[in-house]
């Protein structure tokens, strides 16, 4: 077991301790499940409710946190430095050996790097080839000619088409799909024919893609997803899309054909892209909104379809106030009316339905 | 070939029959491609006006319905008295016999109850136990220290990481995805620094998963699926995500990280859940919901951004009436004009756009 | 490699060729990635601005078309000449060998027809059959009875179920699932009764089915998809749905159970459609649309609820409109009361809060 005391982890997290330097850490927890001996972290202020209540032995916070019955570590970034004490406690055990087990099929011109692990009932096809490290948990698809860099994870059940690149430190997760068919058809004659999708997709380095996700194969050319992106599961990218460097893309997201996002865009959940835009750099997308135009750099849009988030609640303040614009409109027509009765103009009969 | 007549089922059913108990039935089928021998059934009262065009020998209905030219079975929930009688007519055919398929990778220290059915190609890793009389369809992966109770079903390849647990008669669909990392980055000097997800996911007994869905792990602790669940395909359960008992969860569904649902809570197709929010007991959620905040039991919500269904429909029903709200704003400008012209008054000159 | 000069293009395409006649093109590619040797394409006049920067030898577009500083074949409809051109300098390289992998486990009484290819890893269940020319990759599992007809193509990790029937001549891309239990319980005291679903899934002929797409099996009777209709990735298509011929639906669609499309309809990325309804022949629902009710043949609608597209653009229109709405009602609140201290009318007292 891996211990810690207090004055040691405030060391390895460049914190401020308020609290007994030698209390011992034996573990991590969230605030709510933690027991005596964990230590756990707040990173959202609406649980700051919970540091009267946790059973943990110390919280990570930020400076800026109240004061706490109990040991606190105070730090710039309490996700970050939670992410480091994480690593301490929690190395990971799952690293299967390296080696190739004797049920994977690999074909003799594969090129295979030291230290990679290929997991049971793996498929490694012609030209393939994988980097120092990489680790292919059982069950992973490698076509023709297609690479993975080094000290990459494959989890099982991913599939990556012929002629598909992945970089160097990626994680890509359960199922994943690389590189199958874009959605691309011309239409003649009364019925869909197939544009053949000759080209492929190429990942960066330090990319994370979620469980179930697909990323399109480009028409021709590269689908193409940058440096430290971090895409979520079931999300969808089409053929020809171009994310850019350390965009986060959250779960069940959908890009359309050939849009480009720039570095550092974030997309919520369930969003939509149109196909032929460009995301600039650091915008952001609210969940679920649907973006029919580009958006510009450090741009905030929500909705669908999508406008500047605060028009957008401008917007919906004003929707809200419906039932009294209406009511407001009636008495203005009563009034009217009476000021013209009372005036002997002419009445109207027309009345808002 | 099975066969029962009218009045075998009625007693089965504990039905009211209207008509001639000694008809036999052979079968069972949807009400338009019945045949005679068929057994059909009406759920929903938009299919009634089939009960004059069905060829079937039979329908089963709600006490309610109206009369019909065939045989009726009358019972208080035709749905659950369909369900039994599918399951007389059509006993599960496809249980696979009970054995491992010498081509499934099983590590030595697995513990396999009796009556285990483990497919081709299956991978059950070191420490991973399944329970008495469970199913393993070819392909599927249980990884270390994970397990799966008894009488439960995977269909082809299913992945369940490491120390995830699967209760007693779950029913897991092609390709779903248990214990993938969850969604967790701290972001500092310019890049996303991963979160290590060392929780894990406990699912209760009873519960279904539909094909291609994904359940994270927790980042420490639990994502947590409570019994009887039902949850349909592609649908997206962030990290220490909390469901309760009896909840309906459509297909294509995102539950953001650390919300909590409590019991007999129904989600309909495409609905969207923030993170850290908690949906109250036997509250409904309309599809295509975005749920940005709490929700009370037994309230139902609908619309991005959700709210009660009934202020929902009122605000829509007055964005229906936009356009004679405005053409009532202008024709009360107009007799405005007119009023203070004939009052001598001043005249506004700005005027609705 | 493949050569051919514009003079044979020309003629193969029946286009109008603007330029040398003798230039030699050795592939295809983007219109941004082009090539000197490279003949290129615009289908969407937003492109032509860079008919200026190509570095392509030649450009297949629309006789409409502006006059640019490069070779141009016109064409009537340039995005079907450029996928007969890609398969021209792009034939089909991935085609595996015929033949049953080794590691693939085919029951003894499957029919396999000539010149199919199986591979690694694949699982035929007993009375399935396979047609003439199919390729499966690795991976895939046909069920129990279960068929795929002629020139078909199974990417890797593709799961049919049991007595599930696909036509000739369709692409299954990796991970989809066809045939998992539709989604439907009976509720009775407490808790929900599983509806078995002991119908099937039958495919037409030239169907496309996209990655991790899920087309659930009826409950009683078939879930139909018709000849020549196109299903992008992560699309969900519920029991007992009848799509019709020529239909493309996008991806991360969602279609609830016994809803009708009939032949030509399209669906935009993300829609969902509620069971029970109709949309009727050349339909078009909008993106991200939320259609409740049944949809005339060649009506388009968008929105959720969906609504006719010309409908919703107007009260959109109305909405963003809004603002000046809510200032002209004040404003002739203020005129109404000064109109009425002038007249020497009692006040009134409330106002628009």
């Amino acid at each position: 077991m891996i211990t810690r005391t207090l004055a040691e982890l405030a060391e390895i997290l460049d914190a401020e301790l308020v609290g007994d330097p030698a209390v011992t850490i034996r573990g991590v927890a969230g605030i709510r499940e933690a027991l005596a001996g964990d230590v756990t972290f707040i990173a959202n202020s609406r649980y700051e409710s919970y540091l009267h209540e946790t059973r943990a032995s110390a919280v990570i916070c930020a400076h800026t946190s109240p004061s706490a019955p109990l040991p606190l570590l105070k730090v710039g970034n309490p996700y970050l430095a939670f992410q480091r004490i994480v690593r301490l406690f929690r190395p990971d055990l799952h690293r299967p050996e390296p080696g190739v087990h004797p049920t994977a099929v690999v074909a003799p011109d594969a090129v295979i790097g030291d230290g990679v692990s290929i997991g049971a009932h793996c498929v490694i096809e012609a030209g393939a080839s994988i980097g120092r490290g990489t680790v292919l948990m059982p069950r992973c698809y490698l076509g023709e000619a297609a690479s993975v860099g080094e000290d990459s994870y494959l989890y099982p059940g991913v599939v990556i088409r012929e002629e598909c690149h992945i970089g160097d430190r990626c994680i890509i997760h359960p199922n994943a799909v690389i590189g199958a068919d874009g959605f691309g058809f011309a239409f003649d004659a009364g019925r869909y024919h197939k544009i053949p999708q000759v080209g492929n997709v190429i990942v960066g380095n330090d990319v994370e893609i979620g469980a179930n996700t697909a990323i399109d194969r480009a028409t021709t050319d590269s689908t193409r997803i940058g440096d430290g992106t971090k895409i979520d599961n079931l999300a969808q990218i089409g053929h020809n899309v171009n994310v850019g460097r350390h965009c986060i893309i959250v779960a069940q997201v959908g890009i359309s054909g050939s849009t480009e996002l720039e570095d550092y865009v974030t997309i919520g959940g369930q969003a939509g892209l149109a196909g032929h835009i460009r995301i600039g750099t650091g915008a952001q997308i609210g969940a679920q909104s649907g973006v029919s135009k580009s958006v510009a750099a450090g741009e905030t849009v929500f909705g669908t379809t999508a406008i500047p988030i605060a028009r957008f609640k401008r917007l919906n303040g004003y929707i809200q106030r419906l039932p009294q614009i209406w009511e407001a409109l009636k008495k203005l027509e009563s009034r009217m009316q009476r000021a013209e009765q009372e005036a002997g103009n002419p009445q109207e009969k027309e009345r808002v339905p």
